[in-house]
């Protein structure tokens, strides 16, 4: 690691670090009081369209917590309300006319982030200029293929029927709405690059719903698509999956410097799976932070150890954390993989 | 295949047939206008418990279409109610006091079925006295965590914190209720055999939610229970296992004969992982039927090419049809499969 590297971003490209680095999914958000606070004031979009508040969100856990990286306060679905897309949260995001016609396809704007979204690119502005020193800002968008779930669904649903149908009744139409989103993404990701943040992430959360050959037409696809674009960044990019066990093999190759996985896939065999060219991130189960603290502990322990030491490891959740979860045990698993992990890399 | 042995029963024992069955999880259900017509007259909980309707839902696709097998029409959450869990369908399960405490778990009684179901097994015999000739009829129950999830849970939830939660806090509490719903449904699953049923399938659609070692250690525990105590029923058993690509090789000795699976575990790795003691049953994806016919027919080609020949595949999706599904398509579908399957076995 060269001197000054936080450890996260060395870290991400595989290089030596003292300790495995920790940043938890959804580390901004309902389990803390602070949090809760705020959101009693204010809508949920209006924290995410809001430059101050959506810093001061992102900072909250920094203050609580020794969290190796932040990571930008906002939604997936932020952007496409700036490609012109009418969209509310109730909480979840609600696509009042859902996307399945070419007209509707046509009719998407390209995203031009310093027009559609100026308040992200300022929220990022800000967070950097408060950010503790070694701890780099993660900026994120959400995968095409996830993006596309909820545009042609129009709100969450358990299996995204609407869209999942839609990639075999009309194929070529997905693949322009995948493309449009992806290049969408691309411009997103770059211009919070430029903006400052200092890794880039795509949220991949229903590319796992997906049989394998679909997961390569279409999730796949777009998402090199937007990784490919973003290589120039010069920033560690990071793909997420969720439910991708099934899919790990089709990665090997993709465009991201770390692979996140959820808490299915042990990352032992994650790594077999990739091959040595990808740090991975993950993936303790979100439900393990309910566990007295010497399960916690072990539970941590196995997947350091599964992991396989330090270099290209970084520590998070396999899911984002959960709203009832304590505070207190967040703390406890900080500071438990900080100190296991450096006692293993002293020990060698 | 002995001369009379139905064919999806010779299946399950990985003998010889002349073609690939199929039958189609959720066959009997709202994609069949007759079903919405019935449907419209009477509550669901109502359709499940009374004899002559349950048998009549469970026949109507037979009608249609040239299916190999029958499953009882019901609800996984039928044989709770008979021990005393206070539940509605609205329209899912919900759960009115979720079981969380020791007093709550002593509470549940052990289940009688003759005495708390015996609408099912009169069920049961109405559907073997009018089902056709070579097609046998399916009972099932929930994976004893599936049951979990639901009763520590309270109503379907995306993650099914509260369960996976109770799991880590009170490991203890949690393996008890693990042990009465297995024995509870062993006892449920052999009156279902008694009654007629011919084959015995257990339903784990939440299995899939857990890290391995914790579905070793609670969900595959108890399904084991209960399927060790049906072996001496003489019937095949089926064990189905949702989002379970990572758990795969944890089912290589369970005491089951055939293992389901959903469309994101291609089955050439199942039957790989697997070794060759098992059958498997699935796995194409609910949205193919959605597909225009020629993709459609290439799609099941496909399954039936990973799933490596006839002997020991049972034909059927990853997981329930949609209530949007068009019937022609599964018409489609069955004929499909016997016939690609039938020009295979005439091949060789």
């Amino acid at each position: 690691m060269s001197a000054g590297t936080p450890v996260f971003l060395a870290a991400c490209r595989r290089e030596p670090v003292p300790y495995t680095p920790i940043w938890i999914m959804r580390q901004a958000g309902r389990y803390l009081p602070e949090y809760r606070e705020l959101r009693a004031k204010v809508s949920f979009d209006a924290l995410t369209r809001t430059p101050q508040l959506a810093a001061e969100v992102t900072l909250q856990p920094l203050r609580r917590f020794a969290l190796d990286a932040a990571i930008l306060f906002s939604d997936i679905m932020t952007p496409l309300q700036g490609m012109g897309v009418d969209l509310t949260f109730e909480p979840g995001p609600v696509v009042r006319e859902p996307i399945r016609s070419d007209a509707a396809i046509e009719a998407l704007r390209p995203l031009s982030p310093e027009r559609d979204v100026p308040f992200v690119l300022e929220s990022i502005r800000l967070i950097r200029a408060a950010a503790p020193r070694g701890v780099p800002l993660i900026g994120f968008a959400g995968g095409p293929f996830t993006l596309f779930c909820y545009l042609v669904g129009g709100r969450q649903s358990k299996q995204f029927e609407a869209a999942r149908a839609f990639l075999y009744s009309d194929p070529d139409a997905a693949g322009r709405l995948l493309e449009r989103l992806a290049d969408a993404m691309a411009a997103y990701l770059a211009a919070q690059a430029t903006a400052g943040a200092q890794a880039l992430m795509l949220f991949e959360s229903w590319g796992g719903l997906l049989a394998p050959p679909q997961f390569e037409q279409f999730a796949l696809r777009a998402a090199r698509r937007t990784l490919a674009a973003l290589r120039s960044c010069g920033v560690p990019l990071i793909y997420y999956l969720n439910q991708g066990s099934a899919l790990l093999k089709h990665l090997a190759t993709i465009e991201a410097d770390v692979i996140g996985v959820d808490w299915r896939s042990p990352l032992d065999e994650v790594r077999r799976v990739l091959g040595g060219l990808k740090a991975v991130q993950g993936n303790l189960d979100p439900a393990a932070l309910f566990a007295p603290p010497e399960v916690l502990e072990q539970e941590a322990g196995r997947v350091l150890h599964e992991a396989g030491g330090l270099p290209g490891h970084i520590f998070n959740l396999g899911h984002g954390i959960w709203p009832h979860t304590d505070p207190e045990a967040v703390a406890r698993l900080v500071d438990v993989v900080h100190e296991r992990s450096a006692r293993a890399a002293g020990a060698r």
